[in-house]
């Protein structure tokens, strides 16, 4: 019953890449000019065969049978190493890499939507390659060459898989709390000795070896955040006699409720004090550089909430259409045929709810992507910086906003399928399971909302949201260009003067000194932008299909869908961003021992 | 670490039940004459006593180790047995009965009360007794008394347990398309022949025999609801040599992805055409006998959602208080200590949201019960009518509020945990898959919806909205008398008028003939209703406060956490009659073919 679903709709994949957001214009930027259009569809459309045809069918079982801890070893699903390595002749780790690194020079709003297949089809098998990815990219961006060389390559190849290891027992979303320490040796190595926690991938049995790429603290660093360094440590390390144990142990694996084919693993490093570190970059300087990785690593996240939004809303609409159940309120024949519950209202609500989630926030993603594209090659240094702010404002709601609506999806997709959606005989409950890490992993929604409104929404003296500003100005001349109708363009124009006046409103209260009154309705805050972003990307899609006078049911079916967003959602705004100017101000009052 | 969880809170319980609900009343009935407030605390106490040392105690092995299916047979977990006898000796399958057939005529509203603790420590575990209750009651209610002696009796002492028997593989929410058939013999009795699927506890190593009360056809009865009718089959039947097996097979177990400590079962009736089945009450009136069982069984779903929420959201307050992780945005030295997270206001504000989630609910759902003991017991037929017409409106909200937002509430406690909270190392995430099925079992969410809008509301013209309008009016009234200060009293007056012009509103659709566009909006409908119930609520909650002059912790939260809903969750209502009003109508367009 699942090997009909496409995981993410086809026609919106091409139509976001050719229609709402202008990815033929990167193929002029030189980093990306042996490309084209035809040639980015190619490489999606392998990557959807992928998914449909290797990933997804490995899913349930993965989901049932978890991979084993035989101390200190992990054994993964025997399915595991045939599909990692499909996912790396498919280039899943290295396609979005320059050529000179041995990728394929792919931009990353084309690598984030061949991605959203292969999360959607399998999240935790994809993870593997994902993170070897951002392991090795560190090493890309901050590494010396001879530890390009000793490191990155293998990762990039796919012969080794890498991890971050930044959480520690009792630091997890405190990083300046980090406390591994690293104690540096004549040969320019440091002794590394700690212990980390929730390492995705840190053991397998899948490559010979696995790159920690992990933060810790030399000795004698200053405290805090400044003192943190990043460091290499591989499971197994090169010597005289070929790859040796480095002295980093799994010591347990969580019993995680969802993303079971990938191991979380706690580790040890240096019981034997016979493991080897090796520096990243500069001394005291890891958070920075993890936080340069970190846009890519959410919008990563932001894409694996789509995913596993988008192939639930997939299976609920084919149950939908084929399950007969009940007959419309006014024909009441008990004889008469039962209709199939896409006919009832309510059922069609949730589909339509999951819809306007699922498409709003891929395209907002793929518009982050994009920013990130043009961020890094965007052919002058005003674009550049323009996008690169937008990138900054845009990653916290584009991380947060599909894990946090994604969940809700994923349960209005347990929902349609009533008492069978609640077993596993179906996959909607697993799709659920598998959703609520999201808004956890890479900083968790409170996070993401300090972020954008303490950081990112106040950077260069607002100059991100008048960046927002314009952008949405843009798009609705673009709608209006098109012959979208005025108050659809006007509710969105509305909606950003409501959330730009409560951002001024509340920077003012920061610089006054009550830093406590601006960030105590980050929640709210983040919410009101989320409802914004999404508006702006459903309007834009609307604009496109006026663009081309396009009438099909996919043109109709995306029209219902903004209308839904626009009447249901966006009027929230006005009571979100009413609750920022701290009218209610309960739980900042309230106290620990009254709760 | 979950040693301490006290499950539900012992003083919001005796707060409800002497201050805010005024149960020492019910003891002036005749029904409940040899009761009194302390009885019924001793009562709770012991429910308190028994979930806390022996059914918690067990609820995680049960989570982790699900029921064995060796065809026919079920295996339950080991400890399950012993549970059981504990639940049967404290009187949880029969406390609420009369003492004529064995029960201690304890009102609901108590049994409700102590129901909560022992389902917010073990849902399954308490669910054998529950059902066994509900099955049982049919036959108190409406099976000749040959047939309470030979079913009922053994159920209500413990010795059997019962099942409710309704869902079809092609039958679930639409219960007139049930095609199980009974055709008549001539000793009265019936030979069955069909299939049953969800059948909780409809398999189990516990007693020697299980009762399933069951819808079925008779023979040439009329298509659609009128001619279903309700029977008894038993596992094991009578005769000459004891109990015989009756033809009935577990076919097979559902897994599902919460609840594991009770089996799910598929059942096959009749395969060797040996299956007996008892006729309850007269034929063709199975669904009209059912119907006046539900009110109960949907109170204790919302129950269950209460008590699934309480004890996730204790456990997450316990883990916030202790949890040391960051600073404070204005104390970054980093080499200060770290700070529990409750210090965080946003987890402040997830754990406030939880408790006005949690605690408005359980008010809301003990003042159902409340009136469920009224229209049965109170003391004029006026007073019985009135409370009945309260009962039928407030049940689809007390069904299905505790089940949406118990959900979103049960989210936040995995939240608030971080990482841990992913992991069965922790509990949160076992009471999040247990949640998700109270908005699918007993009628679903939608189901709800259109019970409410479509049904209670407008049934006699109304006169179960007035009666609400009085009750809110006479909350509102006490709550000025006992000094809350008027803007909040307005608020919840301006919140119903709301309401109620919208109903108003609606129903004038349907008695137009557009019932489409009357129910088009149910779930908006729903949604409003259930912030409306939880506001008066809270505001009886606050005026009982203000009565007795309270100002201690305990009272001070409590005023919080109220001030929350209202400013945060109230001025929704507004919003939600609007789209009630078919301003939108996207999902009423959209088709089938264009999602």
């Amino acid at each position: 019953m699942t090997s009909t679903n496409p995981l993410v709709s086809d026609a919106d994949v091409a139509f976001l890449l050719r229609d709402v957001h202008d990815v033929a214009r990167l193929c002029t930027f030189p980093a990306f000019a042996e490309h084209n259009l035809e040639s980015f569809e190619l490489f999606i459309g392998a990557a959807r065969r992928l998914a449909r045809e290797v990933l997804f069918p490995a899913y349930r079982a993965m989901d049932q049978e978890p991979p084993r801890f035989s101390p200190p070893h992990v054994a993964l699903h025997p399915a595991m190493a045939g599909l990692f390595e499909h996912l790396v002749a498919h280039g899943a780790i290295v396609a979005s890499r320059p050529v000179a690194v041995g990728g394929l020079s792919v931009p990353l709003v084309v690598t984030a939507l061949s991605n959203l297949y292969l999360m959607a089809a399998n999240a935790s098998a994809y993870a593997f390659a994902g993170l070897t990815t951002g392991a090795a990219h560190l090493l890309e961006a901050f590494g010396e060459p001879a530890l390009q060389k000793a490191f990155m390559e293998p990762m990039y190849a796919g012969r080794w898989t890498g991890t971050m290891a930044l959480t520690e027992p009792h630091a997890g979303s405190s990083l300046s709390d980090v406390t591994t320490r690293a104690v540096p040796q004549a040969d320019g190595t440091y002794r590394m000795r700690g212990a980390k926690v929730f390492i995705s991938g840190g053991e397998q049995d899948l490559t010979e070896n696995i790159v920690h790429l992990t933060l810790a603290r030399i000795e004698g660093a200053p405290p805090g955040i400044k003192g943190v360094s990043l460091f290499a440590i591989p499971k197994r390390r090169e010597s005289a006699d070929g790859l040796v144990d480095n002295d980093v142990r799994c010591t347990g694996v969580f019993h995680k409720m969802g993303w079971k084919g990938i191991p979380s693993v706690a580790l040890d490093f240096g019981e034997r004090d016979d493991c080897h570190g090796w520096l990243v970059g500069e001394a005291h300087k890891g958070i920075s550089y993890m936080f340069q990785m970190m846009n890519e690593a959410r919008i990563m996240v932001g894409m694996n909430g789509v995913a596993t939004a988008s192939v639930a809303y997939h299976e609920s609409l084919e149950y939908a259409r084929t399950r007969p159940q009940g007959r419309s309120f006014t024909a009441r024949d008990p004889r008469s045929p039962q209709v199939p519950i896409v006919e009832h209202p309510d059922v069609r609500r949730m589909l339509l709810r999951q819809k306007a989630i699922v498409e709003g926030a891929m395209s907002l993603v793929v518009a982050t992507a994009y920013y990130a594209d043009l961020a890094e090659h965007g052919p002058d240094e005003g674009e550049r910086q323009k996008a690169a702010l937008l990138l900054d404002l845009l990653t916290p709601v584009a991380k947060s906003f599909p894990a946090e609506r994604g969940f809700e999806s994923n349960a209005l997709a347990v929902q349609i399928h009533g008492g069978y959606g609640y077993t596993s005989e179906y996959l909607p409950e697993a799709w659920l399971r598998d959703q609520k890490l999201n808004s956890i992993h890479e900083g968790t929604t409170g996070i993401q909302s300090l972020d954008l409104l303490g950081r990112k929404v106040v950077a260069g003296q607002g100059a991100a949201l008048r960046a927002l500003g314009e952008a949405l100005a843009a798009a609705r001349a673009r709608a209006l260009a098109a012959g979208v109708e005025g108050p659809t363009v006007d509710a969105l124009g509305a909606a950003f003067t409501q959330v730009e006046e409560v951002s001024l409103h509340l920077a003012g209260l920061g610089l006054s000194g009550d830093v406590d009154g601006m960030l105590a309705h980050s929640a709210d805050y983040l919410d009101a932008m989320g409802v914004l972003l999404i508006g702006w990307q459903w309007l834009l899609q609307v604009a496109a299909l006026a663009e081309t006078h396009r009438d099909d049911a996919f043109a109709r079916g995306k029209r219902q869908a903004a209308a839904y967003w626009f009447a249901t959602e966006l009027p929230r705004i006005g009571h979100l961003t009413t609750l920022c100017r701290s009218v209610e101000s309960s739980y900042l009052r309230v106290r620990p021992e009254e709760l």
